[in-house]
C-alpha cells in the first residue's frame, strides 16, 4: 500500500483510480487522460471538469469531517465524488445550478460513503463500493425533474414496455472490438473505445490480474447481451458491459482471493449482472433516471455477502421475540 | 428433524415442501402432484418442469458452493429455486433463453439465499424465507422487458390509477369454497382449486397446526379483500389470498410459538398482508412485474423483527457520531 | 425526562409532541390546537380526529404488546400512529373503510416501530424516527388504488417528466412569512400559517434550541427551493420545507450535540433534504403516493449513520467468504 500522502491532488488522483479498485495516482491520471480524450472528440469538457470538481470536493469534505485518514489518503473517500461529478453533467444541462448540484452532491457523497461504511461494511461485511454514487446520483438526477433550473437531457421517463429490444445479427469484428473497449470506458460514462483502451492500460499498470478480469468481464457481458437480444444500440455504446466489467473485477480479483473456484463464482456473478442491467433499466424507466452502476452494486453486494458455513433460518421459532415464547431456533450450523 | 440425506432427489422434494415451511419429501411430492394436476387442465407443463429444474439447480449450486450441509439437506437452499423455476414460465413465453434464464436465476437464488442468511438472518434475526425468490424473480422478469429473446406474457406496465377495483356483491358459496383453495394454490402460481386442496393435504400430513393456520389465513384474506372492494377477478383467482396464507402460517405457527396471544398478533399480520398486497400491486404496476410473495415477505419481516423489551431510539444524541460529541443515548430499556 | 405516566391520554399527547422530537404533553396539546385551527378554516375535521384515533390506537397497541414501558410512556410508540391517522384522511376520501384502515395502519405502525427499533436502531445505531409512518402510510395509500372502497383524493400517478417546475420571481415579503410558517405546519399536513406559528410556539415552550433549528431549517429550505426553481405552488404551500425543518432539528439539535461544527453539518443535511424532496417527489410520482416525510427520513438516516473513525472497506479481500479464501481485510482504522 502506498504511503499516506497529505497532498490533496495525489489523494484525488488515487480517488480517480479507486473507481476501478486501484490505488495508484498514475492510474488516476490516465483515467483523466481518457476523459479528456473523449471530451476532445465531442467538444464537451463537462465530464472531466465535473469529475475533477467532484473528487476534490468529496476528498476535502472527508478531510473536514475528520474521516479515517488512511482511507482519505487512499482515495476511498473520493471515487464516489468523481463519479457524481462526471455523471451529473452527462444527464443535466449546464447551468450555475448544475455546478451547485455537483458541489452539494459530491459533499453529500462523502457523508453517504461514511454511512455505508458504518452500516453495510462494518456490520454486514459488504464493501460500499460505488453504492454511494448510485444513491446520490439517482437523487440528484431525479431532483432535476422537480427543479426548473436543472434540465434533464437524457432519456425521458417511460413505461418498461416501451424499451427498445433487439434480436438482430451479431456485430462485425471491428464493432466487437470497439464494444469491448467501450464496455470499460462507460464506467466513466465515456462512449469512446480509445478512452476504454487508455483506462485498461491504466488498470494494467497497477494490476495485471485486475486488467485481465476487466477484459474477461467485458467479453462475457458482450456474449450474454447479444444472446439475450438486448437493445443493439445500448450494447454498441457499451451500456451492457460496464457493470459486468466491475463485477468481474470485484468478485474475481478484488474482494475474493483469486482461484479457479472464485473464477467460476465470478463468472456466474458477471452473467447475473447482465440480467440485472436489463432489469434495472426497465425498473428505473418510469422514474426517468439512469441505472448508473447499480447493476454492479446490487450483484456484488449479493455475491460478497455470503459467509462461510452460513445457514438460512430454519422454519422454526425465532429467538427472543416481543410476542412469541422465544424458543431458541435450532443452531444455524454445527460449526457455530 | 429428518436425518441428513445426501440424495439430491430427496433434498429437492424437501425443498418443494419448504415453500410451505415443511421439511417432508412426501409433502413435496404432493406439491408436485398439485402442479401436475393444474398442468393437466391447461396443457401447459412449464410450471412443474420449471419448478423441478429450479429446485435441482438451486440445490446443486448449494452443494457446489459448500453451503451448510444440514440446511441443504433440509431443502432450505431449494425452495427459492423451485419458485423461480415455476414463476418464470408463468410470466415469460417459452424459448431457449427462458430455460437459460431459469438455470441462471435458480443458481443465483442460492447465492441470494446465502446473502440473506449472512445479513438479515444472522445479523437481524429475520428469516429470509421467500425474499430471495421475490428479488431474483423480479430481476429476471424485469430483465425480460429489455431482452428481445424473452417475451413477457403477463400484464403490461401501467400506472396505478388504471388498476381495476371492485365493490360488487359477495361471490356465491361454491365460488367462496373455490377461492378458499385457490388462495393456497396460488403460492405455487396455480389457479386450480383442486391443486389447492392437494397442497393443503400435503401440509396437513406434515403439520396439522400449519394446515389450520393456512386455512385461517385463506379465510381472513377473503373477508378483508371483499370488505375493501378489491378487484373481483383477482380475488376469484386467489391472488389476494396466497400471501396472507403464508403470513398466517409463518407468524402464527412457524416462527413464533403458538399461543392465543400469538394468534391475535398473526391475525393483525394477516389483515395487514391484504393491504400490503393491494399496495404492492399498485407500486409495481409501472414496472410491469408481478408482486409475487412480496406482500408476505415484507409483512412477515416487519412482524418477526421486533424483539423483547425493545425500545425505539429516544430523541436524544446518538453515541459515537463522526461529527457530534457522541454523548451516549439513554439506555434503550431498563432490562438491557 | 418526565416521570413515566400510565395515563393513556398523557402518553398520547406526548406522542403528538414527539413528532417534533419533544416529550411534553402541553406541546402535544398545542399541536392538536394547531390541527383544530386548520380544520376550523376548512370545515374538515378528519385530520385532528384521525390523528387522535391514530395516536390512541398506536399507544394502546404498544401497551398490549408489552413494548418497553418507559418508551410507551414517553410517547415514542405514538408519534408514527398520529401521523398515519392524520395523513390517511388527507389522501383518502372518507368512508367506513377509511376509518378501518386508520385503525389497522396505526396498530401496524406500532409493530413497524418495534421492527425498526430492533434492527435499524439496535444494530446500526440509527433512530427510526418517522420512517415507520412513511412506510405504513405509503402502503395504506397505495393499497387504496387497489381497493374500490378506498378512494384516493390527491394527485394521480404520472410520469416524472410531467411534474410542474418553476423559475419565476421571488414571492413578496408577506408570502415569504406565510411560507416560513407553513413549512412547519406541513409536518402535520396542515396548510395554515397560523397553525405553523402555534406549532413553533409549542416547540419553543419545550426547547428553545429546537425551535431555533426549526426556524433555520424553514429559512434554508425556502432559499434553496427558490434558487433551484421548484414548483412555486408546492413551495408556497410549504411542501418544500417540512422535511428540511425536521432534518435541521434532528441533525442540528436532537441526535447530535449542538456545536458550530454540527451546525455546518446540519446545514449540509438541510440543503441536501431539499434535493431529496425534489427527487422523491419525482420517484414516487408513477406510484401516485405522496413523499410524506421520506426526504427527512432518508437524509437523516444517512447523516446520522456515520460513526467516528469509520473507514470504507478497502479494495482488498473480505473476511471469511463462503467461496473466497477469506484473507482478512486490512483493519478498517488504526483506532479499532
Amino acid at each position: 500500500m502506498p504511503r499516506a500522502n497529505p497532498n490533496l491532488l495525489v489523494q484525488s488522483l488515487r480517488g480517480a483510480s479507486q473507481v476501478f479498485f486501484m490505488e495508484n495516482a498514475a492510474t488516476g491520471l490516465l483515467f483523466f487522460v481518457a476523459m479528456a480524450y473523449a471530451s476532445s472528440l465531442t467538444g464537451n469538457w463537462a465530464t472531466p471538469i465535473g469529475g475533477a470538481l467532484g473528487v476534490l470536493v468529496a476528498t476535502l469534505t472527508a478531510r473536514l469531517l475528520d474521516c479515517d485518514a488512511p482511507s482519505v489518503s487512499s482515495g476511498l473517500y473520493g471515487f464516489n465524488g468523481i463519479l457524481v461529478g462526471a455523471a451529473l453533467p452527462t444527464f443535466i444541462a449546464s447551468s450555475p445550478q448544475l455546478w451547485a448540484a455537483i458541489v452539494i452532491g459530491a459533499a453529500a457523497s462523502t457523508v453517504v460513503t461514511a454511512a455505508f461504511s458504518a452500516t453495510l461494511t462494518d456490520k454486514w461485511g459488504i464493501p460500499g463500493s460505488t453504492g454511494p454514487f448510485v444513491l446520490t446520483g439517482w437523487l440528484m438526477v431525479a431532483a432535476a425533474y422537480s427543479f426548473g433550473r436543472l434540465q434533464v437531457t437524457g432519456d425521458a421517463p417511460r413505461l418498461a414496455a416501451d424499451l427498445v429490444r433487439g434480436s438482430a445479427g451479431i456485430p462485425g469484428p471491428a464493432d466487437l472490438v470497439a464494444i469491448f473497449f467501450r464496455n470499460i470506458a462507460q464506467v466513466y460514462l465515456l462512449g469512446s473505445a480509445v478512452s476504454g483502451a487508455i483506462i485498461l492500460a491504466g488498470i494494467l499498470i497497477a494490476s495485471v490480474p485486475a486488467g485481465i478480469a476487466a477484459a474477461a468481464g467485458s467479453l462475457v457481458s458482450l456474449v450474454v447481451a447479444l444472446a439475450m437480444g438486448a437493445d443493439p444500440s445500448a450494447v454498441s455504446q457499451g451500456l451492457y458491459g460496464f457493470s459486468p466489467v466491475l463485477t468481474a473485477m470485484a468478485v474475481g480479483v478484488i474482494f475474493l482471493t483469486p482461484s479457479p473456484r472464485v473464477a467460476v463464482y465470478a463468472g456466474l456473478a458477471t452473467v447475473t449482472t447482465v440480467f440485472v442491467q436489463g432489469a434495472l433499466d426497465a425498473l428505473v424507466a418510469p422514474a426517468g433516471i439512469p441505472s448508473f452502476t447499480a447493476p454492479y452494486v446490487l450483484t456484488m453486494y449479493l455475491f460478497i455477502a455470503p459467509k462461510r458455513l452460513m445457514a438460512p433460518h430454519p422454519h422454526a421459532p425465532v429467538a427472543d421475540h416481543m410476542v412469541g415464547e422465544g424458543t431458541p431456533a435450532r443452531p444455524a450450523s454445527p460449526a457455530r
